[in-house]
């Protein structure tokens, strides 16, 4: 599709160096997923001088804005709301297909490779794609247009949302859930009114999936778990979060949305991390420990507020003895009081001597 | 059914002003849900005076209780056993189901709207109901009785138990669960043996349901979850529950039997809620926190124990520095030791000063 | 198998007493778990004393070990990998059987006693057993070689993997996954590699598990729920773990790999429990605690790290008190410096005094 049709279709003003705007665009994704060849938004004016680095090396092609910018050199379309009209334009790339009614078994269009084995149970949707060698167990729905790789293992009753990739050598264990709706709202009204949920789930080769877990599709992209990372039972990630490679997700871990790990991230059993949160590689967090902050990789944290170990370590030995130190306090308190008064006793007794001399010249003068 | 019935059903004696049990009683829910014209239970005469002005408001019809209350001046039926008998009315207008096998696909008594799209995997119980143009998706299994709006969308392998009520325009993610058991036992010779798990759950208009959520039935009514609430993926409600409109509840939350939240409460990721407790309109609870005990609304509640946000901060902000204060705790008693002994050393020093007065007495005679 | 078969399987060297090596070994199980005439292992030398006991008294009929030991007196294979040889020899015992298509509907090798209920949609594997009056609702499935024994309620989309034991009267709820393979993974070559996941797991009676529950499956052996004990909602169980009898696990509790728990243990929401503890009988760890040791039995723990409840209460009652014991340290401080700098004063007066004594032998001579 054109630049000049897509401007038209989001009712907007296209602006380019060239003055034309036959350029073909070849999809749309958020800042930081965007392909060369590809448009993207910029939700906030503001931040153009922050991501206009990324855009310019990406070989974007062209940016929505609410107002036309000079610190992003490529082509820009001029809208009133960004997040409204690019939308539109992620929906012409990736149509919504919510609505579409599933064929019953294996959907005529979809492309099993003849060495897949795909029980008589399972839903496949509208162009799927399954690889060579991968199983795909009973009760399992995939939804329409899923591209899944080769000697994937996908168990009983997983639910794979629409667009869903998987490349190669991917397990996944009985009811997990890929590809559902963020959880993403504004408040209209009085109401809680759902935001686009346009994106999709992308997982790399050989990442393992346990038994329960659920990963949301991103607001416009990919939702992303790096290549060789395994993710444990009952595991949440929400929208947008990219995880890295080889990761260790334990069970019940939960990661809210547009937050990032490193490669060699570890997360321990119920840790929490707040959304938009970034970990940096072999990043280690301690159990039920909640991330609320950037974490610098290399390190292990600990606690809720998640800490560097060493200062936690410290603050949970001072805890263990607090009620131990606030005996010690009120120790301190009663012994300074005591102290003082004796001290005043013993000068108010001085400056009682120190004012007898005058009154008792007979004293010094003994 | 009329009360002098439901009287002989429990073998319990029915105790009316007028002396007549011919009125008819139209169904049976515990005494903050029940209604004009139903029977509910007082489980512990001492809760009468408590319950009263709920029951004598309500139009109430009657009450089963284990003693006759001058309290309650509607009709009475008093049996040894209230819980065990409630049971048994209960299941009188809500027969258990568990036991009656399910037809394959769709059971020839359910009623579907002629808009509604039902995938043909789906499995629909007896006497359910599904209004127009709500979307079935292959897996879902709807088990008997349950009562479904227009313009639900129901995505793969959810589970709707016996009974449970989804009014309009409600969506229901992947995987999860409604109208499970609640978690409620007794202990009897060393075994816990289940108590009645008779009701199920209401979820009113515009309600969205993450993926592998469970919401588990009531005792004897429902568990509800008020209109507009979103519930994101792997939250669990527990039996009895009663959560406010336009919630927002966050992944993994966990809330305990019979908690309540206002409207407008926002409960972050991981947040924990115990049994019994109630939440004000637009309270808002921080991630992994733990609600020990009531709070109001329109404030925020951070941290385990749960408490006021200003509060949990100056709390936080101290244990930060708790190594610091460890060592000036222990550096205060350094110095407040210092100091005794040295006063003590002074002034026995004064003190030996002041004997050697009379000791010397050449001095003072200087 | 003789003895004699396994060690040429594996490529051991035999070491028997009798040096004959006939006997036949009737299966292969974790040291812990070994039962008279099978094979375990011993997969480092140094922990045989600690393990010779329970060899000794279980009737166990050999051991495969790294090097012979004289600790232990019943026949050794001696191998260079103990973990690598003994997968070998519990694969030859319970055959993986994840690559093997399973059937439509219910397997003809599968005996389902005449007085079951199996719903038409539910797909039951290989050589299942399914025992008199349990009912299976749609959209289970059943892998191959599963136990499942009398009066079960297998709820829909529940998925069992193969070789999963339920005893009599097990109730499991809805999206529920017993069987998926442990989190257990060894670094190689900068990549996650799976290890061996090769055992099940066993239900004893009366356990009911709730809605959105993960099991995951031994390492060698089974992870193992204890008779009458009741599991809630979304609750996570690792590979390996023991958990006793009788106990009660709430909502969203997470343990982690080859923990064990006594009779009657009792965990509340979102407690977590690290690999490798055990509890004593009648523990109680309160909600949200994390269980970083072990405990003995018949205490209440609360807190993260889990601490003896009076001790806990004690330090949870200063944290409230922190910013208070703060400013009283800060006053402590003041108070004891102005005292300090009073008595310097008064003290340095005193001295100045003391010099003024020689520089006015006038006043002395007054």
């Amino acid at each position: 599709m054109q630049l000049s049709q897509i401007a038209a279709i989001v009712g907007g003003r296209l602006v380019t160096k060239s003055g034309v705007g036959d350029t073909v665009c070849t999809g749309a994704n958020p800042p930081d997923q965007a392909q060369p060849g590809q448009i993207t938004m910029l939700d906030d004016p503001k931040k153009a001088a922050a991501i206009a680095p990324r855009i310019e090396s990406s070989g974007v092609l062209a940016v929505v804005t609410s107002s036309e910018t000079e610190a992003i050199s490529c082509a820009q379309i001029v809208v009133a709301d960004p997040h409204e009209a690019f939308a539109k334009i992620v929906a012409h790339f990736r149509p919504a297909i919510d609505d579409t009614p599933l064929a019953d078994g294996v959907d005529p269009t979809a492309t099993i490779h003849p060495t897949a084995t795909v029980h008589p149970g399972v839903t496949i949707g509208a162009d799927v794609v399954i690889g060579p060698r991968t199983r795909v167990r009973p009760g399992v729905v995939i939804m329409p247009r899923c591209k899944i790789g080769a000697d994937c293992v996908i168990h009983p009753n997983v639910t794979l949302y629409e667009y869903t990739e998987l490349a190669d050598r991917v397990i996944i264990h009985a009811g997990t859930v890929i590809g559902a709706h963020g959880f993403g709202y504004r408040q209209q009204n009085g109401r809680h009114v759902p935001t686009a949920q346009l994106g999709y789930v992308a997982i790399e080769s050989d990442v393992e999936i346990g038994a329960g877990a659920t990963i949301d599709r991103g607001t416009y992209g990919a939702t992303r778990i790096g290549e060789g990372t395994k993710i444990d039972n009952q595991v949440m990630i929400a929208h947008n979060c990219q995880i890295g490679r080889h990761n260790l997700l334990c069970s019940q871990v939960g990661i809210a949305g547009s937050s990032r790990t490193g490669d060699y991230v570890i997360l321990a059993g119920q840790v929490g991390l707040k959304d938009h949160v970034t970990l940096g590689d072999h990043a280690i967090v301690g159990a039920q420990a909640g991330v609320m902050d950037d974490c610098v990789g290399n390190q292990v944290y600990l606690g809720s507020p998640a800490t560097p170990q060493r200062e936690q370590m410290q603050i949970m030995a001072v805890e263990r003895k607090l009620p131990e130190m606030r005996r010690e306090v009120k120790q301190l308190r009663r012994d300074l009081d005591q102290l003082t008064s004796r001290i005043a006793e013993s000068s108010s007794s001085d400056s009682a001597d120190s004012k007898t001399f005058p009154d008792h010249p007979d004293r010094s003068a003994a």
